[in-house]
Parts: structure tokens; C-alpha cells; sequence
């Protein structure tokens, strides 16, 4: 499973600050540390509220790779900011997100089209997050239908199940567990990608929500979660739950990690 | 899910060298701190190889019970050993355990019959363990047909379908996980525990693989684990398995466990 670094991200106080600031040295740690920690993707997320997001998402993808050689996940709502910050990166990137609005679709899909770049796909639309199942699947289809038409194939596309806080629903995770079973079947070459910390919010010891929805979302066939790479008990989790559902032949990956520090069975949240 | 202790185990050489010696201290101690920690009942096995099961069981119950006043599980390969023990429990106990085994049938369920004591049966006959989950099915028919017989209800037989270390076995952890779901479709109303460190054997960071195992075993339906409860990330891992999965009504049970301390975020393992 892909573990995208989920740190860079202009909407987290202390990053927004270092972005205002352009401090590099602290984009560059987070770097470093995301990808020692095991991120495969760095997420990069400018959107600090301050009213130059593509020039601030330029200076981060830039700052970025002058410290680590991993792929970027451009992240940003607006069309404008991905299409200015696309031109930049040095290995193919994600681009995070479309969604079932129109006007996200309309300015992404053609960024996107014929470049190779997967795209993560948000199972939302104008009319907000559906409650159930169906609806989601609707909007899934809707899209499909949309970058199949823009030349983007399934294996390309990570739809977001979009998991609620299970602290205001019950059924939050369980709703995003039934849709990825539901559209896997519908559609198998997709691939799925959570973003993890919504699940737990309001909660207390958040990392072990997070830790025993992404042990369900990885049974369903969970392909990448934007994380935190440096909590410790999910990366954990991660190469655990591999083991017991018999996908690490000889226990190869799992013991790998164990040696290289990847996991640690005393998971205390690094920072 | 029900918490079984397994600490007060005469295979394990701390406590056997407790048994023999008759150290009340040490026992009462680790009952205490089981109890503490969420055990629900409490394994007590007086199996040493010393020689003298039978008495040495009957001390285990006695002393356990001066500590804490909570259900034992009497835990014996031998009927008569069983036998010698349950005229001296408190509570109503579980009995651990029968197998398709004929002899262990034979002794062990006219001790459990008419007595609202629930049994646990392990998944295997005098030809082993099966490797197959249709093999397993097969040696549960046959001990429920066996507990009916006997008068002994479907919902207090606990089936523990036997996971296999995955470290010898790929699938060890899987079939385990298959059996459950096939067995509840088959007898809806028997319940499941399963005996959960075999998981792991042979692995570093053990925990992690039994956490991640216990978390897929419990989407499966699984009722009780015997396992120790001062393994911290497991127990962790229970109350956040049973809030992702919409099963824990505004999050009561894990908030509670949280402000009791319960659970923990730093998942040390208490010792």
C-alpha cells in the first residue's frame, strides 16, 4: 500500500506559516522526515488562506524536491493552482482532487489527460458528501465516465471513499469500507486512496481509530492513504494487517520493515 | 468483546514455578492486574508437567478467586483434571476446552451438561489440526452435534477456529478468518473465541501482528479472545475495531475506556 506524507499542507498552522515564510529548512525536514518515516508520495497542499496559492505551490514543489526524490500529490481545489504548479515536478505527479463538481472536473481532467498522472477522485458533488452507498456510487460512476472520456484509464483513477468522523456517525467508516467492496466489484481495475484523519476526528488517542479503520480499509483492498508517515502505529498497522491477510509471502515485507526501523512495536507518535 | 486472561498459565515457566512452590503473592498478583486491565474472565491452566494437575488446578481456583471475583476458565486437556477443579468455582465457568477428539468429547462434556457452562472448541480431531477451512467445518459439525446431544446450547459453545502462525503458514491467519464467516452462516448462534499469540509466533513485534489479526477477526464476528490484557495495543486495537465498525452507540464505550484508562495511545506492553 502507497502511504502518501500527508504533512506539507498549508492548511496545518506551523506549514502555512513556513509557506508565508518561506522557510525552507522546515519544508525540507518535513520532507526528509515523511519519507524516511516510509511515504512513497509527498502530498503538497499550499492553500494557507493567503491569496497566492499557485505561486506558493510552485515554491513548494521546488523546496521539496531540492530535499527528497519522491513523486509529488499536487493538492489544491482550484484548477489554476495544479495547472501552475504541474509544469514544475520532476517525476510524474498525482493531482488531488477531482470530484463529482463539475467545474472541478471540467478544469483538472484536461491537466490530467494524456500525462500519465493518476488522480484522486472524491466521492462528493455540488450537492455535498451523500449519506449512503448508492449515491456514492453514482457519483463514482459520473466521474468514471468523465476521465474515461478524457483518456484517463481506471487503473489511473484513486476514488476517495471519503470515510465521516465516526464521532458524529456511527456508520462513517462503515459506509466508506461498503463502498470501495461495492465499486471494486462494479469497476476492478480501479484503485482506492483515503485521506485517514477525518475518521477520528473529535476523538480522544485519535492514531487508534485511525489505526483500526485502515486495518478494515486495507482487507477491502485499500491501494493508498494520505497519512502521517511518522505516526508510528498506523505504518505499523499497515504492514500487520498485509501479514495476517496472507499478501507478504515469507513475511518479506513485514520483517523487512521491522529491520529497517520502517515499523516499531512501541508506537509512540514521532511528531 | 469478552477478555480472557491467559496469564495464570502453567506452561508458562514463571507462573508453573509459581504453582509448584505455592506462591499465592505472585498469582493473586497477576490475576489482579489481568482484572484491571479488562479481562472479563480469567484462563487458569495448571498444567506444569509436575504431576498433580488436579490439585494443583484446585489451588489456581481458590487463589485466583481470593483475589479477584471475576468467571474463571477452567483450562485442561484432561476431564478428570476439569472435574476435580469446577465443584470449587464461584461463578459459572467456561470450560477450556473440547476438540472433535473423541476422548476429550466423551470426558468433558457430561461435566459441562446441564450446567449453563460455556465450552470452547478448538477446530481439530485425532488426525490434527486440518489445513482447510472445509475440514474445519467438518470437526465443528461434528462437536455440535456432540453439544446438542448433550443438551449443551449453540450459543455457549465458543468455536476457536485455531490460527496458524503466519510465519509457517501464509494463510494461517486467513483460514482462521474464513472459517468464522462460514461457520456463523452455518450456526448462527455459536459464538467465537479465539487463542490469539499463536498468530504471531516467530515474528518480531509480535503485538503488532496480533493486533492487526484481532482487528480482522472481530469484522468476522469473533466474541472473546484469550489473550493478555496487559498487551496493551491489542486491547487498544478491540475498542477502536468495534467503534470503526459503527458498533459502539455515540462512542461510549471507547471514550469511557479512554478516561478509565482502558486504553492508551503509547501502547507499551504493561509487562
Amino acid at each position: 500500500m502507497l502511504i502518501i506524507g500527508e504533512k506539507i499542507n498549508g492548511t496545518l498552522k506551523k506549514t502555512a506559516s513556513a509557506i508565508t515564510s518561506r522557510n525552507r529548512g522546515f519544508i525540507m525536514d518535513l520532507a526528509n522526515r515523511q519519507v524516511r518515516a516510509g511515504a512513497a508520495y509527498l502530498d503538497v497542499n499550499a492553500g494557507t488562506g493567503g491569496g497566492k496559492e499557485a505561486e506558493d505551490l510552485v515554491w513548494l514543489v521546488k523546496t521539496v524536491q531540492d530535499a527528497v526524490d519522491v513523486p509529488l500529490c499536487l493538492d489544491s481545489a482550484d484548477p489554476a493552482v495544479i495547472g501552475a504548479a504541474i509544469g514544475h515536478v520532476k517525476h510524474t505527479p498525482m493531482i488531488n482532487s477531482i470530484s463529482g463538481e463539475q467545474a472541478r472536473l471540467d478544469g483538472i481532467l484536461p491537466l490530467a489527460a494524456g500525462k500519465d498522472s493518476p488522480v484522486i477522485a472524491l466521492l462528493l458533488d455540488d450537492a455535498g458528501i451523500p449519506a449512503d452507498v448508492e449515491k456514492r456510487l453514482t457519483i463514482a460512476i459520473k466521474i468514471l465516465r468523465q476521465t474515461r472520456e478524457a483518456g484517463i484509464p481506471d487503473r489511473h483513477v484513486y476514488i476517495d471513499p471519503l470515510a465521516l468522523a465516526v464521532s458524529t456517525r456511527q456508520d462513517g467508516a462503515l459506509i466508506a469500507l461498503d463502498t470501495i467492496r461495492a465499486l471494486k466489484e462494479e469497476c476492478p481495475e480501479i484503485k482506492f486512496c483515503i485521506g485517514l484523519s477525518n475518521v477520528s476526528f473529535g476523538l480522544p488517542a485519535r492514531t487508534l481509530v485511525n489505526q483500526a479503520f485502515i486495518a478494515q480499509a486495507i482487507r477491502e483492498g485499500l491501494d493508498a492513504a494520505i497519512m502521517n508517515p511518522m505516526e508510528q502505529g498506523l505504518v505499523n498497522m499497515i504492514y500487520g494487517t498485509e501479514l495476517v491477510l496472507g499478501r507478504d509471502r515469507f513475511c518479506r515485507h513485514y520483517t523487512q520493515a521491522f529491520r529497517s526501523e520502517i515499523i516499531d512495536p512501541n508506537p509512540v507518535v514521532r511528531s
